[in-house]
């Protein structure tokens, strides 16, 4: 990983080998990070998406392994009880440029990633809410 | 819906019910916002995507009712003489993490949706095109 | 191709048989952007998409033609060697709304294309790794 910070924007590259989720909570975590929108892209060989069953409150996963690029990686980072919050959904194309994605839990970078980080000057929490069964933005 | 203004950006939380066009086009006129993009994530239960034949110049529309995941919700907020006009395109993945997409027509939340809204300090109108059937950028 | 700089905002419009990934190269030379983040949509009837084989370090590329819609186009523009670099990824839903997508390596517009540049004060340069095969962000 390696990042550099101009004004409220920040530009990531990650590595092979660099999980996306948890570099991500690391630098919100260093760069002591209230709210951001992320953009990204990148290539990847192993990922497990989820898809909330809203009448069971629980999400079930699917795990993609092979050659993949990142069409589009989209969320935020955000704040719950003091600490970094992320929640970032991601489609992905394989070698035949089938579209895969959801909720993003983890993802292995094979290339590069490229992330862009912008940071919105404001704070954010989140609540665990019992009706959902998620934690929410709370304003 | 819930949401808060920070500068320029907005963070707005939906909640299970609401849709999405009809949302975000009520908070453009709420906030007087005249430009801005739109970047989101969520998750939804009922939507409406639509492909443009430029042919015919006209929509053909696929509906999808499930438990989706919103991959990514990319568009913008302009104005159409004086009223707030949105264009935002969706991808989306199915319980096996398939992604179907396109034009967003109506999207319907089943748990949360998360958007950013990054207002741009100008203005650009919309206009008719005999020639492409659409409503242009008009600069 | 038209649009207007708003501050550290371009909006983009392109038009029936431009070139996206042509035309955000020209528009980097002609407004001198050092770098910037990008985000769009549209529709379009032909383009290429790569993914990247981290083994053989090449692309190996889809060609799709028809009509699709760009369910998001996100990206970043940086330079080397002083001169504008293009990375961008992108997803296209078709008739049915299956996403097909990848690293973008063309895509000819076939009604409008809308496009929201972020331009951020700073620069990053690249630099060819022989490790991955890729021109890699360097700080």
């Amino acid at each position: 990983m390696e990042y550099r910070r101009f004004g409220n924007d920040i530009i990531l590259r990650l590595d092979p080998g660099e999980e996306i989720c948890a570099s991500l909570l690391f630098l919100a975590d260093k760069e002591d990070i209230m709210l951001a929108g992320i953009s990204g892209l990148g290539a990847i060989n192993s990922f497990t998406t989820g898809v909330f069953y809203t009448a069971e409150k629980q999400y079930h996963s699917n795990d993609f392994e092979g050659y993949f690029e990142i069409s589009s990686l989209t969320g935020t980072l955000s704040r719950q009880e003091d600490r970094p919050y992320l929640h970032v959904h991601m489609s992905a194309g394989d070698v035949k440029g089938n579209v895969f994605g959801g909720h993003l839990n983890r993802a292995v970078v094979s290339a590069t990633a490229e992330i862009v980080i912008h940071i919105i000057d404001g704070e954010v929490g989140r609540k665990y809410s019992d009706e959902v069964g998620l934690n929410l933005f709370e304003f």
